[in-house]
């Protein structure tokens, strides 16, 4: 017996943007969308095969609720995530296709009280590594043992359809590893996790001749503690040679999957949050990111705000407010962003 | 508990379509698809929240059936509507996102007994603001109150994200307001709907230097009586400065949301309906759009008669003709649609 | 009362894949996806309309599982299929829509035990009509009749949304036909099909001049029987003056729908399968396809090897080894295809 799920999620309201520099200013008043969780639809499904094993499968699609286009980010049909796999209490879960990876997994949620969600509060504004997919991958995940959970997954090529290698020619795609462990007892989570891609070596488009050939590293670790009447977040990361995830204000910044050689951005994030009556929830985080190696990199900083109303168990009213200077290490590039909105999932 | 339906409708047949200029004449023999209704696929799903207050969304994707591909006119995933939103029974309903505008709400059905449908016998086809789509829209709607219901919708953005507009720069955003009355009471129904939109004042690819800052009127008053044995339809408008809906053949015509200083549009439409026999129904209008402010703008007709065969609630099969005469105001061109379909709902 | 049912297939796995030709040798070495099915998910439904008739439909869309887009083949959100429909017991089935030709529903599976499955294994790989789409097709299937099902399709135009026919110009639309018939008895499967397009002869982008108006055949005849310990599969076709499905390594071979006046391809193949165990089923083939007209061309042959072992009904373990000769009659190109993986349906 198969059990299919269609699953998704809808977030929209109100907001207001501005990015600042040294010579400009652009405002935007009007609808956000998909700020506490990204808009989304999938299918998930289970087919038990008998001694516990059962085969699964995920396929999930991001769009925009404010055009009903594909999301700006993931115009692929299911680009959110697209595998299949098997499964087993014992054994633990083996999937192949595109998915996010470990960290964006284990670490995102323990670093930060906004995890990866809340657009510019997210805590991967500052790290590199804490929400990125890889196409082609093959991941196994362990089941959970004495509070821990381990996995590690290899994609043949991080993004797009993997080339054909010529003989004697370099290897044209981009190899990516993501690896990790959680652990969670009572009150206390821990995550410490790691990341690399290698850029091509053969003559790629993507990637200029000074950018090729090039090994780029993320490691992270983060801890959160709930005191019950306020739960304590922090993280720690380094990213060498290059950036995971965009990091770009209009023109400038850095793509995804870039390299730079020599690059070091260390990262740092605290966060709390405590729970208000019995359906809110206040959030607070502080995002640190340093580019030691560049002369002339300002460390980027934001400051976010944000509180949550339960209406149920699937739908929440929210309101963000979160503050960023130096953005992608640009001298008083300054992000702005308050906005509410409701977000329900189905 | 939220309760999801996956809905959607298909429509298919054969045809034949013509259109003749002065000067050429073209002609297509062979499938016609979405006349009766549009091809569509859609979610939509309400979750009880307490206190007669529901969390509420839709989203629904458009296609060709003859193609498979996503709709000509609604290329985007979910093009034709993506929403989420708050809905009560005392306090009315309010939606942000994609969806159509007022007056496809209250005015089409109550104008022509062929509605928004039936592709070139639409009301759509002289009524420019009949049947558009806005996106970033905030959506409010009063509950029904002695057969009376308001709306009224901003959008941020009439048609793409949102742009940020630069200090000391124009807005570069499409801003539309559509807003809107209907009433209904027993065989009587009626309708006043009124549309703008304000074409932006920034440098924009879309819109030349004089069509900028331009702002777009239209209202439309139509009302219906039910007779029993036959039911019908009157409706007029105006349109001004501009057009909503695209009025294109070929390379000529007006696109969506265009400026033009000093149209003006005036439009008309008068339509029947009659029951045969236990199923069937027997349709028939005439649609004019008169450009009075044009010297050599032809006033545009169309005459349009349906059938449609209901084999049951959620299934009809149908029969179409419709011949229009100086098509977009070109003189001498015409257009005729000849088809029969089948058009299933699920 | 409608049932609409929501279905799919994922197939995922790991693979080794090489061309080689005269002077060069590409691998690829990483995820393999849709081998044994392709990627899948759609809707389908049938409403009850009394006397035995139903109205009937489907959509299906086809994706990568190794990035989550569209199928790098059908990039259309159903590009599957696309149809609405009657279909009654006694009178059969009438589509319109976007559907596969009849070869691919009549002659793959009797042909070969890879039907038109299991990449360059596929009998398509040597049967140019085998496993071909048309667009704007009306299709009639008549019910089993003592093991007989005939079936025959018109496509006004086979790929893309039907053009207009200027008067006194050309006909710019590909008109296909497929039609064809399958018997079943017990052990004996039999399968004889004829497809045909005409290029367009008016000027078209994508003809080159002496590839217009040009009527393209291609008939194929098939037969298998199961002894019970081995199943046997024999098919014979010849195409003529161009190429129905896609024939391409890299930039060489021949395009969907080509037209090559004079072109004369025949085509073998011989299968077998043989369960082994309760689960387990092993697959061969050999696929040749010998273009006769052409002196430099060389004869193409295909040699695969399957396994397939059934977790359950609907999953399913599988290994394939493939290798091709003189692929797209081209002198000493080889393509070689070793994969294991996982086909999961729902």
């Amino acid at each position: 017996e198969t059990s299919v799920i269609l699953y998704g999620s809808l977030d929209g309201g109100i907001g207001y943007q501005r990015v600042r520099g040294n010579d400009f200013k652009a405002t935007r008043k009007g609808m956000i969308n998909g700020i506490r969780t990204e808009n989304q639809w999938g299918l998930q499904g289970a087919e038990d095969l008998g001694s516990g094993l059962q085969a699964i499968f995920q396929v999930e699609s991001g769009f925009d609720l404010n055009t009903g286009d594909t999301s700006e980010y993931e115009t692929r049909l299911f680009g959110r995530h697209a595998t299949v796999g098997l499964q087993s209490e014992t054994w633990g879960r083996l999937d192949v296709g595109r998915q996010t990876n470990i960290a964006a997994k284990y670490f995102a949620e323990v670093a930060s009280p906004f995890g990866e969600d809340f657009n510019q509060a997210s805590v991967s504004t500052a790290f590199s590594a804490a929400d990125v997919r890889y196409d082609n991958m093959v991941m196994y995940q362990t089941p959970e043992l004495d509070g821990f959970r381990f996995g590690v997954g290899y994609s043949f090529n991080a993004n797009g359809s993997q080339q054909y290698r010529l003989n004697g020619g370099g290897e044209p795609n981009v190899r990516a590893i993501t690896t990790g462990l959680v652990y969670e007892n009572g009150p206390l989570e821990a995550a410490l996790t790691y990341d690399q891609f290698k850029t091509p070596t053969a003559v790629n488009d993507q990637y200029d001749e000074d950018e090729r050939g090039i090994t780029v590293r993320s490691w992270n670790i983060a801890a959160s503690y709930d005191f019950e009447v306020i739960k304590l977040h922090a993280g720690f990361g380094q990213t060498r040679n290059g950036w995971f995830s965009e990091m770009e204000i209009g023109d400038e910044g850095l793509e995804e999957l870039s390299a730079v050689d020599g690059l070091k951005v260390n990262s740092y994030v605290a966060g709390i949050s405590a729970p208000v009556g019995s359906s809110g929830e206040i959030l607070a985080a502080w995002t640190v990111a340093d580019a030691r190696s560049e002369g002339d990199a300002k460390t980027q900083h934001s400051y976010s705000l944000g509180y949550t109303y339960a209406l149920s168990k699937r739908t929440d009213l929210y309101a963000i407010g979160s503050y960023a200077k130096n953005v992608a290490f640009q001298d008083d590039l300054k992000a702005t962003l308050i906005g509410v909105g409701m977000s329900h999932k189905f």
